[in-house]
């Protein structure tokens, strides 16, 4: 046992110090050599994709017994379709703006002191997620276009295709001229690892996980390295006296219904006191004829018999499944306070056609997205035109919203000079 | 006990949910009002100068018996022109550009959507610090300007000054419309409150700790919410073979010996090992005749023999003092090297005239702020032209280096559509 984790240390050890180096020679490299990179690695994932198979052929044989639900084994089930756009989704990655090296002030000092803020990479990136192979390779994309080193650690039950994934990855970077230790993944599935290595304060600069509630609370609680985290959806629907009908309709229709999963799917639409006899009952049934069940306020059962009563618990909420609440409010102020309490400050919108009341919402909800007529689902890196997205944070600090590769960057001071003293 | 404990506990929640609703209304403020605010603050401040040195009295003699050094109560001790000073300050603050509802991106996605990225307050701010009163207000200043709330807990030593400051924000607050809990001086000197309010995440954004390393690390340890930290700065100026002698010996002077106890002086000057024999020898009895103790590698005590012996130990130090350690390096490489191992990622800076040297030290040196031919010294949000700064970020994430107004902001997505669904 003290053998075994004198041995995890200096494991994560090693991945931290070997990571902390290649980060170093990635900040010094080129955008043209990493986009030739990324190229080389969609490349080399087509080209291994019978190794890539047989490696995931082993990893679905294994899922049975660890008791892997229908949907887990799905989304870990790869076929030449699934190889071919994980390799599609690289060369997307590779076609982005290189957000390394961009000015984003710059200026000259009545001294003479000319000041340049340049965005650079944030230096080591480690990625917990669970098992998905997709994320491996998007993940491994991001941090090379974004010119950062990162250590991925993905769910055991996709152990042998990352690994097989990962030997694409480094021959691309070798085929580039990069330090193959830009991309390390972990290349055991002992769980007592990870908090070993969300230790690593000197080398690693940010983790970042993927998944679930308890994944990511497990994460910060064991980290002392940054977390960005990105939490729940609990998102709203504001539907405002003035708007129009056929409008509402199929924006909650497909807020809720699209992909009920999701973070950024519906969970409480709010009506305006003064349209909810009428448009109230008209979106509730067509709702209910799609399967999804109604909780609702004391004014939504006079309005909606058929629906169920809600609780205070309710509106706080993320129900993920097809599953909505109903809450009838007094006015757009109502709805302000609603969401701003109960909500998670994910997505949230309002249907109007009231111009005041869409520039109020916009301004008084505290929410990483604000919708004016749109449905909630569009909050994601690709509609937002960030290209892939590495997640969804949830937090203030650093990025909010979805991040892109940009996101996985921090910036410097560049000052120069002929001679200037500080008087 | 325990009363008094679940006394600290309502304390702390009612401060932090008064904090969170103030919050809240300050972003729906306009910008001409929270300058309004500011200049009210400046002439509340003078007004209530009497009231405030009387304060300052009652604190300084107390300052006696608590055993604090002359330069605390140098830092302490308030007159008419401090005060002066003081809302001076807060007057600079209000002359600044707005950094709320800037407009960071914008653009049109094919489906129509309208996407603005809108810089918008952070929410809650904490500040953390030491006995200086001039800090509650340059805090609260910088809170107002960019839109947060705030509340300050500063030294007890100055509890009493701290509190008469306090009273004329108010009072200013309430003049100018806006919410008087926007500012909230913690009103205890128990320092048992610090912990739980630390752990207040539904109210609190982020927690900004502004004093010694001691003072961080005794927060990053309580706190459940995010901090700003600003660590140590180990900084370093490197001699290249091309330097001007004149240029680097008036440089390293004012890097060194200008104010050797701050967080951005010069702490190690490593020679190229082609014009060490020359200057090195020149620049340490400059420095040694300035009362500067020399600690030197093996190579520096052949050129210069008064120096003291550098031990490994002395990279890593942050002196803070008329100490400087000398190191010859064999080349830019080999600096770059030294500085990112032994260095804290704050300032470092290049003496040269080689254009390439630059580039690659600027590129290279994993630093906040990176000089060439400048010193060290400079490296301060209002010499970068900032304004009023609230500290100097050692952290990757959300901001780094010098942070003014606008790095207490965050931004959210506002998008525009007219019916638009995914599918």
């Amino acid at each position: 046992m003290a053998s075994e984790t004198r041995d995890l240390n200096a494991y994560a050890e090693n991945l931290g110090r070997r990571a902390r180096r290649a980060g170093l020679a990635m900040a010094r490299s080129s955008g043209r050599v990493r986009t030739d990179a990324l190229l080389a690695m969609a490349r080399q994932i087509r080209a291994a994709s019978a190794d890539v198979l047989a490696a995931n052929r082993k990893d679905l044989d294994a899922a049975q017994e660890l008791g892997l639900t229908t949907a887990m084994i799905d989304r870990l089930r790869l076929d030449e379709g699934r190889i071919h756009k994980i390799a599609a989704a690289v060369e997307e990655v590779a076609a982005q703006t290189d957000p390394v090296g961009e000015i984003m002030a710059g200026y000259v000092r009545p001294n003479g002191l000319r000041i340049e803020k340049v965005r650079v990479p944030l230096g080591v990136v480690v990625i917990i997620y669970e098992a998905r192979p997709n994320v491996t390779s998007d993940a491994a994309a991001l941090c090379i276009k974004s010119g950062n080193a990162c250590i991925l650690r993905g769910g055991k039950e996709s152990f042998h295709t990352n690994m097989a994934i990962g030997e694409a990855i480094t021959a691309a970077l070798g085929e580039s001229g990069l330090d193959p230790d830009a991309v390390q993944i972990v290349g055991t599935t002992d769980r007592s690892l990870v908090p070993v290595l969300l230790k690593l304060n000197r080398y690693i600069d940010v983790v970042i996980p993927r998944g679930g509630e308890s994944l990511i609370r497990a994460v910060v609680e064991a980290s002392t390295v940054p977390v960005i985290k990105h939490y729940t959806g609990n998102c709203h629907v504001y539907v405002h006296e003035t708007c129009d009908y056929e409008l509402a309709e199929r924006v909650i229709l497909n807020a809720k219904l699209q992909r009920p999963g999701v973070c950024n799917a519906v969970e409480t639409v709010l009506f305006d006191a003064r349209i909810a006899s009428d448009f109230l009952p008209r979106i509730g049934r067509r709702l209910m004829e799609a399967g999804c069940e109604i909780r609702g306020c004391e004014a939504t059962r006079r309005y909606l018999p058929e629906a169920k009563t809600a609780t205070e618990d309710d509106w706080y909420r993320e129900y993920l499944d097809l599953i909505v609440a109903f809450r009838v409010v007094d006015g757009l102020e109502a709805a302000i306070d609603h969401i701003n309490t109960y909500g998670s400050h994910h997505t949230d919108a309002i249907l109007t056609n009231d111009l005041r009341a869409a520039d109020t919402f916009a301004q008084a909800v505290d929410s990483s997205s604000v919708m004016i007529n749109a449905s909630t689902r569009f909050s994601d890196g690709g509609e937002y035109g960030l290209g892939a997205e590495i997640g969804i944070s949830t937090d203030k600090l650093h990025a909010r919203g979805p991040m892109g590769a940009a996101d996985l960057t921090t910036y410097k001071y560049i000052v120069r000079g002929d001679g200037q003293i500080r008087t």
